[in-house]
């Protein structure tokens, strides 16, 4: 049976990377594209890769007939995709791309988003779209909360260790180093290929990037007690990948070995060999997130490095593995395109 | 029913971006495959990105038991694939991607390669393998020879304008833009990322690349007369792509019409919209070229654009695109895969 | 004596370009930087490259008092330039970086940008500031117009030879590869990263780029009769550096020796042997232009390569030299700087 | 008074970096450049970018006359330098580039290095040569050991602050992101910019990286005890640049204000205003250091960030900056261009 989908906001690039997924997937059909600002435009004027594809043109949402679709991606602007869902059926599936419904206290979204929540009623329905780890909510969601990039990064190289008790809750350090597209499609200065191709630096430094938000509520709720990472993200010149460099105080081995139990069945999670270090070269395109354990020469410390595609494992793919979940399809329909090297 | 595939040359970039296509494919088994130099490792060492595959370790050529194998894809260098093809089974389906049997008449071979053809019996059975001007002659043949990645781009540019007569065969310039994958894997002070990333340049002047010998062949065929292209070829920093900008003289409207007629039926060829010029950024990753004319302010001079991604139209794409027509399947089976971007 | 130096247009790469080669200047001091949008800002802020330099802060252009200067650059967006232009002291010393004083006829320059001009009286004053070959009237001149950057990289390449007869006038083709910044630090969708890092494509195709309006100005000029070139600028994934290919017809060696004797005495232009090709990783960062010139495998055609900096030969270190000029200074003071490789 | 200047290994990325810095010096000149393998080549032809100067051929070591020379270069791969240096005359002042003479203790060097140290005897009179910290040696020494690149930039974040006591000596973090040019020019697989262009990843995990040699020696010595650092440095696809990222337990402000008074009277180190952080972007060819500290949301937790580049303060520049002590010049003769940028 086919799926008709909906995806609003395909003019950006986690719009454009769910597209591209699900023109490799077997039962759903995009049947609307919303993307208020370039409403009329084809996709083919907006993105020219996708130009071999059958797709509607651009519509304003409002012109959207949501009775005919059976699941609508979400891929707006924070803040506005709150609006924006508010609005839409209630009984419409719905997988959001966007920060708007990913922390569960409205004080917490106030805190980090700095403006009040608009939708808090929604907000009580979402599931939080870490798919390994809320795989069964997600399945009888009606309203999933894609995490952020960097969240989920952070969280594949952590969320085990933190669940299993074997690292040191209080001091965790988590380097970042993250590729542009993350920043989405949106003309800042820094972001122009003069300004940033040939530099690197770290930004929202002290802990103030607002992906804290996610790892105080998930981290916090593994542990059964409040957990307070140190994170840094990098900005470095590529244009897909995310690299987690994390510094933990625990047993090496014992550590690798809860890694590699924690996502022993995982069809998207590949732990490497003890020792062995990924490289987000070697996940770009895919929806696949490699981890490495190493033990440091100081006993007691080990590093944890995970890679994974920020629009890809980090944003569209995860949306696209978690809609397969609420549809009742194989979750990884769609989604095992090897990754794109060199 | 399924086909077992075997792929010498598995170390390289063109077998690498083999097992990726296929990995999609839906008949296609790889069975076996050879890389001498790195015999005894697993790809996921080779090429990580493909770690989450289920593949054959490497072995060496001789390992290989043929009698198992449907068709053998051969990514070697040239000069070692025409010795490695003329030991093989004679019965043997084989898509060649080396330089080794492009070229029809031994002393062309001889002339652009600097070395005596050792094996120019086999060279009588191949089929030069651009698909959509041999698409026939493939579908029967034994032998399949993969053209040049240059040498596909400017084809698909100029092949249907020559073929129509709608151009100045007296006067043709095609300058090409290259990315960095086309000169493979191999250990280069050139190809270092210090020495290539930040500038570019023009190589093989003077009309001088081998790739010339290609056109040569083609184009005086087709044309029914000799016909001598001056070609320029740029090595750009980026890892995939090839963009050809032809100056040809014509009637740019009449180019357009005739482009549009030639390639109407073809799935992986898009002509745009009159004036209107293709990016490598929008096929990077895919089996598609997109081709575009523009018309001079100097009547009667034209510009027609090419782009395609060099691993793959312009060689492991174009292979398994010439592999399902001698196996019978679908031409386009596990190549509709969207380009990446960004 | 130390000069006052005023740069009208600090917060653009032109603008930061003249402070980083005026830094290293003996005998010139820079004594106000304007900038009308950032008006206020430090120079640490808006360019942190430069923050170990003592400058002056960024004032409204209105606040600077042109009385105590002796030479102004003005390296403001076109249109804007002329007005600015048309207000600042008649006997000031001005050397232009913008678009609005290239072309001698008012009409040519309406017919390429689109506007009428705003200050005819000052155009008539005005020197084209292709050091190389206006060199006696620049030092004698109040205002200079520094060219375009793909006009001074094209014409290096071509103008000895048109004035020396030496090819054919009616088919000339120039295939130009722009680096980004070039396009300035403007919010274009197509300057992002993500956008441009890893593809590249023609732009202004049909010959309809702006600096067309310079080549048949001078090229006309030089040729006694009118001369119209094919142009294609292409924009490639690197921030600094143009190379031009140009394809023409005529004896190569014949070409080479023109060119060795044009330039033989130019302290920036270097020749390169016969048959070798320049590149833009080695002339990066410097006021050098390399150029080469190779014969084609078809007699009587050739193709001449130039390569320079489009930030420094073909704009700020140009000013620069021309600003020597103008002020009785060395013309290679401040601009013998190695390029910066890798 | 001219001094006479020798660089042995003059064709490597240090080398050519001497060269360019040289080239603006005031009162050095280069009167030999060995480089065994490239003997009989004129710089032009092993870099191009350095066509414009007046340089002597490459020789074979042998063939210079070091009687001739005031100061001598030293920019050989590790193993080679000692060798090569043992057998120079006795009383030549020499600025080694490499790693041979940094650790003082021969075991040291035998256990980062892998093999017997060839030069005990020369290895007593070498002066490490971290300028700002070891100025009068410098000034007094023959021989000066150059430090490593990843070694310096660590130590500029960190050394005053362990010096003053203001941090956690057990608890130091240190995250280093290093482009590709600190590998040198060497052909190896992964710096190929296929390769390394569009990935990144960490390598030496587990602070199994030489330059903690140089940071246990030194960060030991300054505290008086045992120091040990968690380092990992990560491999980033731009050409120049070192950032280093340091986790450490302190108080912010006070951490800050340590900086700015060890660095006050630095000519090439620049401290930032409290809470901002540097770019490598922004001290890309030059012999500058920027400096942030940044307090995190946890009291008593800073972070502190670092970037030079590689080549420059890294290395070929602070090697001129060691020189002109060595030589009773200015320090900065030759040092002070600026960035270049973008």
């Amino acid at each position: 049976m086919t799926q008709n989908i909906a995806i609003l906001g395909a003019s950006g690039y986690t719009g454009a990377e769910l597209i591209r997924l699900i023109a490799g997937h077997s039962s759903m059909k995009i049947t609307a594209l919303g993307a208020n600002s370039k409403a009329g435009q084809s996709m083919a004027e907006v993105f020219p890769h996708l130009r071999h594809l059958d797709l509607p043109a651009l519509v304003t949402i409002d012109e959207i007939d949501f009775s005919q679709i059976d699941l609508c991606f979400c891929a707006l602007p924070h803040k506005t995709s709150q609006e924006v869902i508010a609005a839409l059926p209630k009984d419409l599936k719905i997988v959001d791309l966007s920060a708007d419904f990913r922390l569960r206290d409205p004080q917490d979204y106030a805190k980090w988003y700095g403006n009040k929540h608009a939708a808090v009623d929604v907000q009580k329905e979402a599931v939080y779209g870490l798919t390994e780890f809320y795989r069964e909510e997600i399945a009888a969601a009606r309203l999933v909360a894609g995490t952020g990039c960097n969240a989920a990064t952070g969280q594949f190289a952590l969320r085990p260790l933190i669940a299993a008790g074997v690292i040191d809750l209080d001091d965790i350090i988590l380097d970042l180093k993250c590729a542009v597209s993350g920043a989405g499609r949106s003309l800042k200065e820094n972001l122009l290929h003069a300004e940033l191709s040939e530099g690197y630096h770290a930004y929202a430094l002290g802990s103030t990037h607002r992906h804290l938000g996610e790892f105080d509520q998930e981290f916090s709720a593994v542990a059964g007690r409040p957990v307070q990472v140190q994170f840094t993200p990098h900005l470095v010149p590529a244009n897909r990948g995310i690299l987690a460099t994390c510094y933990v105080k625990g047993d090496a081995q014992v550590i690798h070995e809860t890694m590699q139990r924690a996502y022993a069945d995982e069809p998207f999670i590949e732990v490497l060999p003890f020792g062995e270090a990924p490289s987000t070269r070697h996940i770009r395109g895919s929806n696949f997130c490699h981890i490495g354990v190493v033990g440091d020469r100081q006993t007691g410390r080990a590093t944890v490095v995970a890679a994974l595609d920020n629009l890809t494992k980090g944003s569209s793919g995860q949306a696209l593995q978690n809609a397969n979940l609420m549809l009742g399809l194989p979750e990884t329909e769609g989604l095992m395109v090897a990754p794109l090297f060199p």
